[in-house]
């Protein structure tokens, strides 16, 4: 059985995964990033995961594995935890080979072919960090990089919601919206390694202003600041509404969860959020499934939380919009790896370009 | 050296084209539809224009092929150009493995696998017309179908302006908007076939009615027709204009051409056609950009004849709406084969799926 370790770097939590070859989780570490701290401390933090689930013998005992050595190779950042690893498991040398690769999941943008990150938010002296080879270094073992909406996509796919599937696209509905595109099982990533910027297809051409410069992106629109924002004017000029209760008058307390309680409820000014919401993220979609005829679309991320009231306008709108052929069979889903997806794909991602 | 049969199947004319398998055009044919006489009438003119390259020995002192052979099975539509093909070349049978099969890129609704038109615009009667079987019989070769858009497409890849490029896109800007996809050499069809559809990627949700239904599509806005009703729409405002003067004040007689001229010459009011024009297909095509990151765009049809009215005012809004990173090498180009792309594509269509 072949091995290989997936890490979803977020802004908030490092989530660390062993998985074997066949898709099974083996072992997990979850820990704050602790982003403010700077770069060097992520860099350390995000080794002690991998450390964590690599010596996941002593930590976990589900997992069938024996401590895996560290190469001679083994240098460069000095960490109290990889030591200590590193000193229990050396006279097991051979199981190196077990784990095929690392595989990191990175917000930013990222150079796949050299395993370099030139810029993650969040993370203060964060730039042309060469990820790939430090932790090459680290554990003698290769290491390959992803972008984390793509991680999510590839994660989903291979034992999530597009399990089984041919033609996914995945949609990260969270602060902003991240996307991942997934042909026969691999990520499409286009000519330079930019593609699946799905959160960044623009809606109307003379909508609001996006933060990547484009006007009237879904992005801008329909996820979590385009929910507050588009509450918050709405507000405005509506404070009967239950929102307002629920907030208690502070629009700095307005988030997606508290605009679907008071929905659930009947608020008419929360439903409409959500109705538009559906109707923005349906437009989009109408148009994935013009150009590419998924087989299923995957919805993750918190909004997805919002269950009906999203779905519900958002399939309204993809049936009034797309073609009628592409809609027959097409599946619109909620992910189902919801802490985990980035974590297994990046660990696919890793059995992937390690060609195993 | 292998052959295939590439027929281009358009609403005036069928062109088709004897392509050798490294991409050589070894005979053409080019005759006029006449879809108004009907479906049989079609079905009958297509195989007309198959066995006139066939036969190419004798049309065309270029080729090197012998006659090709009918085999025993031969049957179906009895037409007299294919008579004569069949006295002649049935004394040479085993020629008739050099022709590894017939491509025929169909407008309308087609079933690939199948080999079936659901649909045809423009041809009285055309129901779930059994194309590929009625060749396999007529010629006894094997005959496969491609939609016209994705056959020109995959012509520009073969031979034409994406020529070596893994990463394509296609416009075909005409009186619709017809698109492509090509990864690594080979039409993206989705899960069901229906990929593609680049035309009807929605610009504007609240914008103009599309005739697929969709609201703002890139159809509604950018093709001739698009043109031809804003031109129109102006007009009415502006009797001034050098449009107004070389159409001699008849609203039916503008066409692209017309306001390509006028615009060459500094009106104001042509000169904004084509700079929308180019905003709307730049809009588009950056949204194309942060999706898929293409290596190139090839743009082909009648409206690339505009020339830099069109490329400068398109290129100016990609630059200002998608990514720097995929727009840095991105190529956007006119495409190489006006006539041909189409019966090209599908030759290769038919080396692809015949498995040569």
């Amino acid at each position: 059985m072949k091995y290989a370790v997936g890490v979803d770097l977020g802004g908030t939590n490092i989530v660390t995964i062993l998985m074997n070859e066949k898709g099974k989780i083996m072992a997990r570490d979850k820990r704050a990033t602790e982003g403010w701290k700077g770069k060097d401390h992520v860099i350390g933090r995000i080794a002690q995961g991998i450390a964590s689930v690599l010596n996941c013998k002593m930590q976990n005992a589900k997992c069938k594995m024996s401590p895996l050595a560290l190469n001679g190779q083994a240098g460069g950042i000095s960490l109290p935890a990889q030591q200590k690893l590193r000193q229990r498991t050396t006279h097991d040398a051979r199981r190196t080979t077990a784990v095929v690769g690392i595989g990191i999941g990175t917000p930013g943008l990222v150079n796949l072919e050299k395993g370099i990150v030139y810029e993650a938010p969040n993370i203060p002296g964060w730039n042309n960090v060469p990820l790939a080879s430090i932790y090459k270094r680290e554990f003698g073992i290769r290491t390959f990089l992803e972008n984390d909406a793509n991680s999510a996509a590839l994660g989903e796919w291979w034992i999530g919601a597009g399990k089984g599937t041919r033609y996914m696209i995945c949609l990260t509905l969270g602060t902003g919206i991240g996307g991942g595109i997934i042909i026969d099982g691999r990520v499409y990533h286009g000519a330079d390694g930019y593609a699946g910027e799905l959160g960044h297809i623009s809606l109307s051409f003379d909508g609001p202003k996006c933060g990547c410069g484009n006007l009237g992106c879904l992005e801008a629109y329909a996820p979590a600041i385009g929910i507050i924002r588009r509450t918050k004017e709405a507000l405005r000029k509506n404070k009967k509404s239950l929102v307002y209760k629920l907030i208690g008058g502070d629009p700095g307390r307005v988030t997606p969860a508290v605009v679907a309680q008071a929905a659930r409820k009947g608020d008419g000014l929360a439903r409409k959020i959500w109705d538009d919401t559906g109707y923005y993220l349906g437009s989009a979609i109408a148009n994935y499934v013009n150009i590419f005829n998924p087989e299923i679309v995957v919805l993750t991320g918190g909004l997805t939380g919002a269950g009906n009231l999203l779905f519900k306008p958002m399939w309204k709108t993809v049936r009034a919009r797309a073609f009628k052929g592409p809609v027959k069979k097409l599946m619109i889903v909620a992910g189902k790896l919801p802490d985990d997806a980035g974590a297994v794909g990046a660990a696919k991602t890793a059995f992937q370009r390690a060609g195993k």
